[in-house]
């Protein structure tokens, strides 16, 4: 690609870090911020460049959260369920939740899930600080939101040991058949798993 | 999407400007500038924002070239054909043929093809600009190289007239089956323009 001028391949080559940004991609992104005002493209360019700066991770529950407002929104709400924490993955999970409405509890962001494969060990993932979280004796059930994989097991067992000697209700959300899908189209093992897991009704 | 920290939000509205990106591709690409280090969002924000300072268009051709570079370096080349033009219709057009490596001559970006439903007249591309190139009576033939569409076609059919005075010779690139490509998949269109424009062979 010696046809573009240096600016325009720095551009590129920096988009192209980018998860699923390829060549293609970052020539036609690139020729779009040259076409557009160059305002829009000072805007984006700012908006990426002072992230880190702006947001740091809330040192109570380790979601995303301005660097000014620590802890976050979610831990400091007094309306909120402090006596219910979520436990998820990442940073993002919490928005996924959030997204539902219907969650009023407190969360907490593993930063992670075991993973031998990984190389990502129990002293890689927040959990001195969950069980700190316990210690005041205001929690009184932690809910597992981890995704249904091999890794999110060996988590939860492993985290299962560390929770036993805190009298607290410890759940998992419920896996099964998504709602509105067809059957048809559920997979063999979400389908077994729903059987196992199933409910008493009427 | 009220569950995000402001920045965030700012940064996820400013992403889903860019083309094709959704509020899901955006989330991911904000959290993904997240967990990488600080020093590369800053680098892309770096090379984003600064963009338009450091590109200009070529005031020869017309072409994308470092604001220090201009004329830029294919219309300063000694070792170029300045006797033929290519004519495309954007920048980005240049760098598709400069990967092929075969040519070697001069570009010229005209900024758009001709559109009553776009309202792209005359005036909005840079013709006169072609026409000055013309002047010097260097130039002995002009390539258009432009896709083919209505719009193509039109654009190609108004310049004929402003080309005609000038004693040069005016061809356009051969439109026909892609080479490596299955008869069976080439479109009708395609394929009659292919019948049309046959050679001679043998």
């Amino acid at each position: 690609m010696r046809y573009f001028p240096d600016s325009l391949m720095r551009l590129l080559t920096e988009l192209q870090k980018l998860p699923g940004v390829g060549p293609k991609t970052a020539q036609r992104l690139a020729f779009h911020l040259l076409k557009e005002p160059a305002e829009d493209a000072r805007r984006l360019g700012n908006a990426i460049g002072t992230i880190h700066e702006k947001l740091t991770n809330c040192t109570i529950c380790g979601s995303i959260t301005e660097l000014h407002d620590d802890p976050c929104r979610i831990c400091e709400h007094p309306q909120r369920d402090h006596s219910v924490i979520c436990v998820v993955e990442d940073p993002d999970d919490v928005s996924i939740f959030e997204r539902t409405g219907t969650y009023s509890g407190m969360y907490h962001v593993l930063g992670g899930l075991l993973s031998a494969l990984n190389h990502v060990r129990p002293e890689d993932l927040r959990i001195p600080e969950l069980i700190n979280r316990l210690r005041g004796g205001e929690v009184a059930e932690v809910i597992f939101a981890l995704s249904p994989s091999v890794e999110g097991s060996a988590t939860v067992t492993y985290m299962l040991q560390h929770l036993a000697p805190h009298d607290i209700r410890v759940t998992q959300i419920a896996y099964g058949v998504p709602i509105g899908s067809d059957l048809d189209y559920v997979d063999d093992v979400t389908l077994s798993q729903a059987l196992e897991a199933r409910n008493e009704v009427g």
